[in-house]
Formats: structure tokens, sequence, C-alpha cells
């Protein structure tokens, strides 16, 4: 709990949040606190070219033999403008407190266990999110994640050099025999449910998409009903049909339009351009085909009815991940062994995890979030619930780094 | 049509259309242009404290008696940023005309005859709009009017004096007996209908609400649907609420969604909150003020319904006007005997002529609209129809200034 209350105290912002955006100095600061004490906790510490964090607690068996590889946990510290204490930074600071626990209490395990802090996980800055363990997995190109511009035209690379933070390790060296992840479920669910430990077995595929509306800006007094191009009412039809849509599909599907702009945005105009964003999102990659497919034929005949031509572009397309079943299983295992309440569930948001579940088995392991609410200075989780995921996670590390 | 062509000439846009706002230095040029012009056709030029501009050609009856009033007509020379070259300049410009008609036939009348430009009738700069002709109406105090200030926190009284527009005479003094504003309709119908001339009625009455609706900003892949407080749902079912109030209501109800913002505007966030605005127009007062009773009663079941919280604000309440039956019988009158086809109508849009209609019997002309269009550099009137309105006009006038 200290050492969250410390590394939260980097890139405070006055209503209790963290403001730590990616390569930032508060992001600088933040890494050179936790390879401190990394390096405190005897760990070996590697950066890589992208800026990823590894910090290394040896195993028993030969460093060279082929079945060495280690058990990787972690996370990431960079935060959005509003963060919270907890999203990314518990998952790292759990990691570390468990490694100091099997010192204190002794325990040697037959491989390395490495505790990893990937470079750039929200994306803020930068785009993609995940970008570091994207990297890692080989499914970004090292340059290209370099030559990413934020929108102040800041190269990523540059920005990675002017805070130190591009290490000698070439990218994806260390392949790990498995993953797992301890995170805040950033939603409602184990809150509502009084569950405490959620099995994580898949996460949500993820479609964003732009929609342009046009029709014809309009006198709001002159222009009769029948004769208006109203780009605004066809965004508020779409929001509408859109929720619908995502009710009648069930099965988790969520829908959200975030953003939406009216031209000319005038309180006597009628709208004749809309932009908006549709987020979409489903375990089952086919049942989201259909969803999108879907929404494509009911745009054409929205745009058929009403005289508007529409345009709908991809921002987007994260397909559904699928985590190891049997790491799933061994999470629920060890947490009912505990005596706590496990549930398995889908991860609506997306996490180092997923690319890394490219290159490993790989899982996770969350905690409650109170009210549900994270990317948000009230982001909380109880202490003790705090304590319980990092329980589990000593416990999943332990067995996975004992294993031939 | 060489006149409205050197007036679009200052403050000419790329696009061909003006931007010509209020006390502006193109406000400026214009005024200096149309003074030059009222001079050059021997009319007496004033202007008043709020720099509405009156050039009067004199009457044969005697200039103090009291029965001796002006007829007036006139509209405004200032413009919407992207206004087009007829909306106000043609009322103004063919009201000129008409007087040097006069002239040119010897044609004396009994009354002086009186041509205005009222000052910041589109209200961009400051609030509110048909501000000179409120103020000469007396229903706007002339300092509350001057201390008026713009975006940049500029008093309207200060701009007034920078282009040299405050003049010496006070408002209000120039009280008309009859006034008719000629204006293009702004709107589709004449030109739908194939109608030359709209001898216009009434009004219709205007409410501008501005609500604001409180949910909850959240995950928008964690929070399932049912958890959700999505304010821009609500928003967007209040807008397709509205339309459909409006279609049932009939009668010429408009309603208007033109405004709106999503906070915080992410792609991935379910909005927190939304801020719209609600333009609803009708000519019946009762039916406007049910309209707005039902629009409360919705939006409260909408709030308690979804756990959101609503607040509405009226920005603008402006009753429906209903002209001097006797001014809109003589329009129809004069508009057929020059053979021309003519139908009484109602204004969507606001203008001067509701302002002076609370001193004096007042009514408009309209003539068509090409597609509809104003505010928007496209607005078109055929060159025939721009000339069929001002015979009409002049045909009005002269009766109404022989009038005892």
């Amino acid at each position: 709990m200290q050492r969250l209350q410390d590394l939260a105290a980097i890139g405070a912002t006055p209503e209790g949040g963290v403001c730590r955006l990616a390569l930032t100095d508060a992001d600088r600061d933040a890494r050179a606190q936790l390879m401190a004490w990394m390096r405190e906790a005897g760990l070996t510490v590697q950066v890589d070219a992208i800026g990823n964090l590894f910090g290394t607690r040896a195993g028993t068996a030969s460093a060279d033999g082929a079945d060495a590889a280690p058990v990787m946990t972690g996370s990431h510290i960079d935060s959005v403008a509003t963060g919270g204490r907890y999203d990314g930074s518990y998952g790292v600071i759990a990691g570390l407190e468990v490694l100091r626990w099997m010192d204190a209490h002794g325990i040697r395990t037959r491989r390395p266990i490495t505790l990893a802090a990937f470079t750039n996980e929200e994306g803020v800055r930068w785009q993609p999110d995940m970008m570091g363990s994207l990297v890692h997995a080989g499914d970004l190109p090292l340059q290209q994640a370099l030559d990413a511009r934020d929108r102040d035209g800041l190269r990523l690379g540059d920005e990675l050099r002017r805070i130190g933070a591009d290490g000698a390790l070439p990218v994806g060296t260390i392949r790990p025999s498995a993953y797992v992840e301890l995170h805040i479920e950033q939603g409602p669910r184990l809150e509502a449910e009084g569950v405490t430990i959620g099995a994580v077995q898949d996460l949500q595929g993820i479609a964003w998409r732009e929609v342009t509306i046009e029709g014809q800006s309009n006198h709001a007094g002159t222009t009769p009903l029948d004769l208006r191009r109203d780009a605004g009412l066809a965004a508020a039809r779409l929001t509408v049909w859109l929720h619908a849509l995502a009710e009648r599909t069930g099965g988790g599907m969520v829908a959200t339009v975030g953003q939406l702009a009216l031209h000319p945005g005038l309180v006597n105009v009628v709208p004749g351009r809309a932009t908006l964003t549709v987020d979409l999102r489903h375990t089952d990659a086919a049942v989201l085909d259909s969803a999108l497919a879907e929404l494509d034929a009911w745009l054409q005949a929205l745009a058929a009815g009403h005289g508007l031509r529409i345009g709908c572009r991809a921002l987007a397309d994260s397909p559904p991940v699928r985590f190891d079943a049997r790491l799933v299983e061994l999470i629920e295992d060890r947490a009912r062994a505990r005596g706590l309440s496990v549930c398995r569930m889908t991860s609506g948001a997306g996490h180092d995890a997923q690319m890394i579940a490219r290159i490993a088995p790989a899982a996770m392991i969350f905690v409650p979030s109170a009210a549900g609410l994270s990317h948000n200075p009230r982001e909380h989780t109880a202490p003790a619930d705090l304590a319980h995921g990092a329980r589990v996670l000593a416990d999943v590390l332990r067995t996975l780094a004992d294993e031939g």
C-alpha cells in the first residue's frame, strides 16, 4: 500500500488521481522509482529498445536450459490524463511484493520470474495502445513504434531518448513460459455480485467506427420537417438503434457513441453534418462481424430513406482474445484454496496480457473496482481486495514457476 | 441588381457569400455606401443612438401634422458569418429603388416614406437579435443594448462609437403609421409551390431551451448496458422524441436540435454529460406552451427512468406575432393586381418587422429562396422575383403613404 501511494504521488492531480502520460517527466520519475525498488529487491533490471522494463528474480534451473524460460507477470505504470492510482500500477507493485514475499520466506522457484512494466499501455499520446507489449510480441515493428508522433508532432523515439528510457535489450528477447497479469476490473461486475476474484477467460473484440453523416444545413424556422435532411437527427436515430442492437444481440455485447459533433452547431440551424464514433464489443468474432454487417446495412437504409450521404470508416479492429484455459483454471483453483469467491469473466478493456497471449499462455486476475469506476480520480479498490489479489497472484506464480 | 452586387462586395467571402457582422469595419463601409446612396436619392438621413439608419423622402402633408407620420420600410444590412447577398440587404436596396422610382416618375405621396436599416438584426456578436428594431420599439432599454458584450468582451456601445455609427437621433423618434418589410423567404415553400409572392400574416413563436443531462461517465468496454447512465443516449432519445412530437403536433410545428456536446467526448467512454439545445416553433402560443409542458414532463420521466439528472433552461422565448390583417390583404391585393401568384404564409424566421409590429401596423412581403437556402453563400433569388417583390412593395407603400 505504501509503494502504491508513493507511486501515485508521481504525477498526482489535485483531485486525488494520477496524470502520468507515457514518456513524460512523470513517467520518467515513476520508472526511476520502480527500477530502484526492483534493484532493492535484488532483481536483475533490463530495459528494452521500446522502454519496456523487466526485473528478473533468478530461478534454480540452469540459466541456459531450454525449459528455464521465466514466468512473467506485470502490467504498466503509465496512466490516462484523468487516471486513478490502481490501473496498471497495481499489477506491477503487487508483482514486486510477491517477489519480495518469496525472498522473505526463502521460497525458491525452478524458473526465473520476470516482473514487466510495458511502455505506453494507455495509448493516449501515441497510438496504438498496448504498444510496448505489442512490440514485445513482435506484432508491431520497433521502428514503426519509435516513429509514432503525438498531437504536438513529437516522435515517440525522441521522447523515449529524452527521458533515458531507450534500453539496450533487443525487443522480444524475454519469451516467457507463461504470463499472468493482475489488474483492477475497471467495471462494476465483481462488486455488484460480491465476488472477490475474477478469473479472466477472455477479452471482448473491439470495433471502432467513425460515421460521417452529410445532410443539408438549413434554417431551423423556415424549413418544414418533411423537407429537412437533418444529419443530427440521423445521428440520434443511429445512437438509439445501436443501443437496441446491442440489447437485442445480448451475450454481453456493448455499444457506445462516445464522440459526436454537429455542424454548424448553432441553436437555430438544422445540422448539415454529424460525425460520431461507434464502439462495439463482443467476445465472439462472428457475432461482432454480423453486428457490423447489420450496422452497414442499416446505415445504407438510413441514407437512402432520408436523402443523406453516410460514410463509415474503421478506426480500430481488435479481435476477441481467449486466454489459456489451464491458466484460468489454475487461478480459480488457487483463489478457492485461499477461501476466496471467484468467477470466470470477460474483460471489456484492453490489457497487455492480450498481446503477450500471442507468444505465451496467458491469463488475468481481476479484483473489484468500487462503483466500476476507472480512468477516473475516484478509481478505488479496498486494501483487503488488493491483498487478496496479490495472494492469488503469488500462489499462481509459484505453481507456474515450479513447473518443468 | 447593381447596388445589391456593390453591397455584397463589402465583406465578400471567397465562396461568393457575405460576412458582414454588425459593427465591424465591413458593416461601417456598407453603412457609408448606403448613406451615400440615400443622399444621392435626396433622402434626409438620420442615425439614432443605437445606429439605426433612416433615410426619409418628404411627403406633401404638413410636416408637423399629427397624421403625417411616415410609412416605413426597410430591413438590415448586417449578416451572419456565412451569409448570402440577399438576407436583409434585399429589403433595404429594394426600398431605396422604390423611392428612386417614385422620383423618376414624379410620384408624390401625402405621407413621408422612411427607409430603415436596423442595427444588429442577426445577433451574432451581441444578443438579442433584432436588437436595433427592438430598441426602436422601446422594448429594450438603449443603455442595456449599448452595454452588451460580445465573446471577446467588446462592448456594443464602444464598437458603435469606433465605427462612427452612434447617431444623435434619440431612439424611437420616428414612429411610423405603417411598416412593410420585403425579404427573401429563407425557406423552400414559395419555390416548392411555384408562388412568386408571400403575404406574411404571422411569425412563429420561438422557444429555445438548453437541456443538460448528467449521467455517469464510464468505460465503454467494462460497463454492461443495464448499469449505464448514458447521457449521450438520453440526448439521442430526446432528439428523436422531439422530432416525433413536432410531427404529431403538426400545424407547421418545427423542432430542431442544432447544438450538442458530449463529455468527455472520447470514443471509448460512455458520455457522462450531454448539453444540447432545443429550438421549438409554432404560430399558436397555446400549442407551443403545451408542447413545452410535454417536453418538461418527458424529460422528468427520462431522468427518473434512467438515473439521470436533467436540467432545462430557457435561452429565449419569443411569442408568436400576428401581422396587421389589413396590410396582409393589401399585399395580396397589390400582388394580384400585378398578375402575380400570391399566398398567405407564416415566417419561420425572426425579422425586424416583428419588433416594429409592437408600435405600428406591420406586415411582410416574401419572395422565393432557391432551394430554401439562407445564411449560406449559395442563398439565391432569381432577379425576376427580386423585381416582382420590389414592384409589390412600391404599390403597397404608395397606397399606404397616400392614406389620411
